[in-house]
């Protein structure tokens, strides 16, 4: 079946294209009796808009872009959800783009959405991300930007996060008052936004317990799951073994897990684990992993309506709304 | 800054915009000087080229998209990550929609792919779709696609599964060795093709171990993760208590632990359970969940291929093969 174009609408019908085209774009220059005789051919042979062609003409997309480092992280899942109900509303399209912590690939993406022009971009970085140019040349081309969970304080865009210094500073008081005296702190790479302010709350915690800060069990995640296990794995085969362990992100208190099950470590009794997670299963796992979980779905939509709030006022677009959101910490076994 | 465009380069360069535009195309006939000073200009300027009317001229987008049901799920980021390495190779960009198992969002993703903004689909189906004329329109429009997993087998385009119903057979044989009389299955709503092969692979089983057909053991998703629990609950406080649990698919794995976990029943004592995963920390739950793993990744990779290898053959662009790729049994305590 050939593609069915204006032009053999047109045909078909005896008119001008632009007659036609007018008559689909409901313009009011058209008289209605050619217009229902437009629309009824055009709906019985299925014709689809060129949404290409058209978005050169209204500089619209209807088409939301959304750049992750990863969807294997339940926080993800969450926060596209969260995203999406708010899309829902306003009759847009998500599309999702993921770096998969590359920062090339972000780059590409960003340039991506710069070409095809969607109407807006909501980002958290990936681990690797130190330089942000790609992202303010899409603020200089006018593309709205939001950013979430992993973000740039120093751009002039809206940010939403979860109040991650108070969480880092929870978590690593929880251990110490369930007798921890040797707190390692697993991390991501390269000290993004949310790695820094988790080990500032460690680092305040610590301080404020007069527990004397260890550099060297402070550990940063490789991108490789195998090589984070061995890492972890030479930490606790050390001298230097901690009796807690207060992890940033969900794979690295996974990279605890499977370490602790080489060596034959009981978790809480030799080493109790806190990580930053959304996993659904947290509570069936052996021992059930105690938590900060942050509030995704709701970071998500809070980004969303920044995001759109910026779409829709085309008169002003700068905001540099700082939004955040409180995460909860929910003891289980790991760190009884 | 205001977006550059081929005007303003013209302009600068006192030079005409089809002059420009053609040096920045790389045209024979172009003067190899004048195609210097374009050049550089462009790249100081940081000239980024209007993809969606070029892509208007070359018919390209570079682009493909997946349409999967959920990514809370480990299988389909395996089978993304599959399909991204072949992506990779063809410098391609992978754009994913979400159908989050809603029909009417897979529909509106379709006619999206279909207004020629992607050089071809991949797709695993939603729970709910039973009708795929949104699917056979893109055939018809010449846009190539490729079903993984979750596929219809009625459809004139190539398909990539799991030896779904070999499978469904040897977890529930499995279940029969271990012991079991009254084994429960947990599906999919509406019968996609993979619901069906894993029930034929259970129904055949219990046949061929002389066990009676139970419909009433036979349950299907509600798409709802609460109403799931609460439907299993229910079954296992009947008089009609299964003593094993086959799931198709993972999240009603988790369903079954959470029915048992309510109502303090034990796992692999009372009842023993098997599924469909590829959930990477299956080993650290308790029970560690004994598994049907498909090779996700190599089915992504099989698919990204085959979608590859009808973008490249613009003659001809009929295939139907079937890959089939084989799944693992992977036994651990929850079926002990």
């Amino acid at each position: 079946m050939a593609r069915v174009t204006l032009k053999m609408l047109a045909r078909k019908l005896d008119l001008s294209v632009s007659t036609v085209s007018k008559a689909l774009h409901n313009r009011f220059d058209i008289n209605p009796e050619t217009r229902e005789r437009v629309i009824a051919l055009a709906t019985s042979l299925n014709y689809q808009p060129n949404l290409i062609a058209s978005s050169l003409r209204t500089n619209k997309t209807n088409t939301i872009a959304v750049i992750i480092p990863e969807i294997a992280n339940n926080y993800f899942n969450l926060a596209i959800n969260g995203i999406e109900s708010v899309a829902q509303e306003e009759n847009y399209h998500v599309l999702i783009y993921l770096s998969h912590e590359v920062y090339n690939k972000e780059v590409a993406f960003a340039q991506l959405a710069q070409n095809r022009r969607v109407d807006g971009v909501l980002i958290s970085v990936s681990q690797n991300t130190t330089s942000f140019n790609h992202l303010m040349e899409l603020a200089d081309q006018n593309i709205p930007l939001v950013y979430f969970d992993r973000v740039n304080e120093n751009m002039n865009v809206p940010r939403v996060t979860t109040n991650d210094f108070e969480s880092g500073y929870l978590a690593t008081e929880h251990l110490i008052k369930q007798g921890c005296k040797k707190i390692a702190h697993l991390t991501l790479r390269k000290n993004p936004s949310i790695a820094i302010k988790r080990k500032q709350g460690y680092l305040k915690a610590l301080k404020d317990h007069k527990i004397p800060v260890n550099r060297s069990l402070i550990l940063h995640s490789t991108d490789d799951h195998k090589k984070d296990v061995e890492m972890v794995r030479k930490l606790l085969k050390s001298n230097n073994r901690p009796d807690g362990i207060f992890a940033a992100m969900e794979k690295m208190a996974m990279a605890g897990y499977a370490a602790c099950s080489d060596l034959g470590l009981a978790i809480p009794g030799d080493v109790k684990i806190i990580a930053f997670s959304n996993l659904e299963i947290a509570s069936f796992l052996n021992p059930s992993l105690s938590t900060i979980t942050q509030p995704a779905f709701e970071m998500g939509k809070a980004a969303a309506k920044a995001l759109f709030d910026i779409i829709k006022n085309e008169k002003n677009r700068t905001s540099n709304a700082h939004i955040v959101l409180d995460s909860q910490l929910l003891i289980r076994d790991s760190t009884k």
